[in-house]
């Protein structure tokens, strides 16, 4: 069935990208604008004609715009079904209003400004625009709404092919996105003001308000029986995976997305060139070096059984010599950098089904965000553990003071075993993960384990620095590791029997230092 | 400042809780009533006197009552700045209405009838109601909105207390409230319909909406310099650790919270008397029994050293002799079961610290929903993992068939498998398990562990059969598990190496089933 071709259309919108090209292509089929206020405006400039909705109305805009298209003629002509309310609307001199095209200025924008105050806030609350939306949209059997100007070609196009009509489908998707644009402009204020509750003392609002915006859906989740899809975030603060544009190989799959994330977000952590292995959520080796190719290949020596099928990251350009040593050497899932090279392209082009993400420069300055934790029933909201140590925050409790070179060993191990499952014990030395020791439900367990991998691998742990995520609740870690040869320990401190355990450490003639900062990651 | 007492009220409800009485008590309190529709038939029935709408403004209420709030007179009368827009409303016949009582019929019940189509859910969406409390709730300088029942009585104590009016404090905080329930709304509907777009295939909605409800802020999040807070779903749709009621003890922590739900999603899964204890985020002991006492002593056996400090969850009433014998044995951070008697009450009282947990009894028919994985700028959404396998699904694959007696210990360690964390290998025995592998890189070092740690408690592994979350990538955990006396494995199969794995296990003389099913988690 031919739909009713549009005859009249109300613009007011926000943002004003293309609407003047667009509103001169109806006006060009026929349609009749109204509109309003500044959309007016600038039609008007343009010689475009348009009747302004108080015209239409014969009401005037009232308190300063607050009041302007809440009026039964506007919304009698959006919310009219065209089959059964003929009569009335000529009784009550109702014109029918076939499109909307209305956008909502962006709260969130408003609300970031630094000099925002309440009543700016609750000024820029619009009332009448997501009521025009909602309409048009609940109407979509015989009303276009159009809420982004990215679809005012695609409604052209359609018009023209079909006698200035659109199709139910067409008409459908739209006030889909119109709900979208309306549930996130609620959610935005909910949210905004939910955080600024009378004697609320916490920055967590009292509902917690999210829409995400679908990348795409995934063959399956963590397990072939469970469908999954990636959602991001309608503007992504930071580089991330979630920004990475795929430059080649297979589709990426739930586990390859969130082992990159980790991957990408420990590579992160270093200044010097790093790369970082990841297999089943934890680093599997990580090391800096004098250039990207180094880096890889010290990252790799620590447990190349695990590195097998694994995800590499980079914090510098990927560059071609790089490249073609990973694929010439292992079987790799994933390989993400800031820039992939022309080179390195051109290496991995052959293997066409290595996933080659880009995902751009981040800054310096980490951007904080929220984490989750899913439980049964409900969603932990965490801030995102930035927390980061320097040199200056170290605090030598032993007698012997670590050197120079292990301090250097002692930071590089610490900001690994902030990315490696709790409890996590890493050994490193000059630059390089010796052995990783990752979630175990003792800490003793976890010195044991890296112990284990790095004899596996002949790797020697004897002059190695050691990390500790968590405090150590008794001597037996430091006993097991001094056993190991281990030379230096970074740990947060703060156990009961910190005395004991420092005194395990004088008496095995290893320094230690406190962090004074956890890093668990479950 | 005395804020202007209210004079005038809309009132249209979905939910007529309460609603009467309230429309009474403000008659009473001097206060003229607007309605409309149900509810002005309703408050009519109990002689309670209102004006409806169509008479307020003059306006009929036109096309099936799609247009009848949508006027100036009510919304003019909703957002006009009692400071400044007396002129305009005098001018307009404009009479200021303080008092908007407006809910909405949840969306998410209208689609959730089976026989809801789409003409129904359209038909379903408000514009009015949403209207009308946006309006009301912006202007909360001047107006109170109200939308849920709930806040009917402290709106009367206020007004009687206050010369029937409001503090800003309490509009402030109703405002909040109601974009909080238009952002729900919205959400709701973008949800629906964004699964339902032409073409698409999958059940994920373009936009991901949620909106959660703030349970309890927390000290602090997975480390102290991370703020956290827990969020639960309105209605969640299971017992969990979301419904749990926290009957004594210490405030949970972030941890105890993902903990509590590990422990009690993974006792779920047994239909016998069982205990699941968890320690950072992984089972580090589970067993079943007759009853609950002689399960968790057999839990405990597996692992007492991560038993200290561990979540303790039951699927059954906790008796008082369970709870006496785990605090005379051990130090506990939550304990969770579906029950907590009085006898168990009584003997945990003194143990004032230890967090204990009632959630209620779920079904034996679980749950579907959404599980999250959060990467850095975006979210995973998957099924969650409710994939369960039953004796008629296993495939024995070598010629050795497992006795009756090991099938029984193989489904039970499989369900324990599935909530390890992956790389994950389970050893049990007799409904208990024998040393738990977690959270490897690769496959063959959890082996170790498990082995390991039964080793250091003293567990005879010989005898014992073995769980792998997936497949076995090369026959060295085979052979590893026949050193170690493992007698039966389950496991999905599936390797390219299947038939090499299948030989190993032939050789050693080992009983193997596949499930066809793989149960990572990370």
């Amino acid at each position: 069935m031919q739909h009713r071709p549009i005859q009249r259309a109300l613009l007011s919108v926000s943002d004003k990208t293309g609407i003047v090209e667009f509103a001169q292509a109806l006006v060009q089929r026929g349609v009749e604008l109204l509109s309003t206020g500044g959309t007016a405006a600038l039609l008007r400039q343009h010689q475009i004609a348009v009747t302004d909705v108080s015209e239409h109305t014969g009401q005037p805009e009232i308190m300063d715009g607050r009041v302007k298209t809440l009026h039964p003629k506007i919304h009698g002509g959006i919310l009219a079904r065209r089959d059964r309310d003929q009569a009335v609307m000529q009784e009550q001199g109702i014109a029918a209003i076939d499109m909307v095209v209305v956008n909502l200025y962006p709260f969130a924008e408003t609300v970031a400004k630094p000099d925002c105050s309440h009543a700016d806030a609750v000024e820029n609350i619009d009332i009448g625009g997501p009521t025009m939306v909602r309409a048009a949209a609940k109407n979509h059997q015989d009303v276009t709404i159009i809420v982004n100007a990215d679809d005012y070609a695609a409604v052209i196009a359609e018009m023209d092919a079909n006698q200035n009509s659109l199709s139910f489908d067409s008409r459908f998707n739209l006030a889909i996105k119109a709900f979208e644009h309306t549930a996130q402009y609620d959610g935005m204020i909910a949210q905004y003001f939910g955080a600024r509750l009378p004697q609320q003392s916490s920055k967590f609002p009292r509902t917690f308000n999210t829409q995400l915006q679908k990348k795409q859906d995934l063959r399956y989740g963590e397990n072939s029986h469970q469908q999954a899809a990636f959602y991001v975030e309608h503007k992504p603060a930071e580089a991330s995976v979630a920004t990475a544009i795929q430059l080649q190989g297979k589709e990426l799959s739930f586990n390859n997305i969130a082992d990159t994330d980790a991957a990408l977000e420990c590579v992160k952590s270093f200044a010097a060139p790093a790369c970082v292995i990841v297999k089943h959520a934890n680093p599997c080796g990580v090391a800096i070096g004098n250039h990207p190719l180094d880096a890889y290949e010290r990252a790799f020596k620590t447990d190349p059984t695990s590195a097998f099928g694994g995800i590499i990251a980079f914090n510098r350009e990927l560059d071609g010599e790089t490249a073609a040593a990973i694929v010439a050497r292992q079987f790799v899932e994933v390989i993400i950098a800031p820039v992939i090279s022309q080179a390195a392209k051109d290496a991995l082009a052959s293997k066409t089904n290595v996933r080659v993400l880009e995902c751009g420069e981040w800054a310096a300055q980490r951007v904080p965000s929220f984490d989750y934790k899913r439980v049964n029933g409900g969603l932990l909201v965490q801030d995102n553990d930035l927390g980061e140590i320097t040199l200056a925050d170290l605090k030598v409790v032993t007698d012997k003071q670590p050197t120079a070179a292990q301090l250097e060993d002692l930071l590089f191990c610490w900001k690994v075993a902030k990315f490696v499952k709790s409890n996590a014990i890493v050994y490193a030395k000059d630059g390089m993960t010796i052995g990783v020791g990752a979630g175990q439900m003792s800490r003793v367990y976890s010195a044991k384990i890296a112990g284990i991998k790095a004899a596996d691998e002949n790797l020697e742990v004897a002059g190695s620095v050691m990390a500790s995520d968590a405090f150590f609740p008794f001597r037996d870690g430091i006993d097991a590791a001094a056993a190991a040869g281990i030379t230096a320990i970074i740990q947060p401190g703060g156990s009961i029997r910190d005395e004991e355990i420092i005194a395990a450490a004088n008496e095995h003639g290893i320094a230690m230092v406190f962090t004074g900062m956890r890093h668990f990651r479950h």
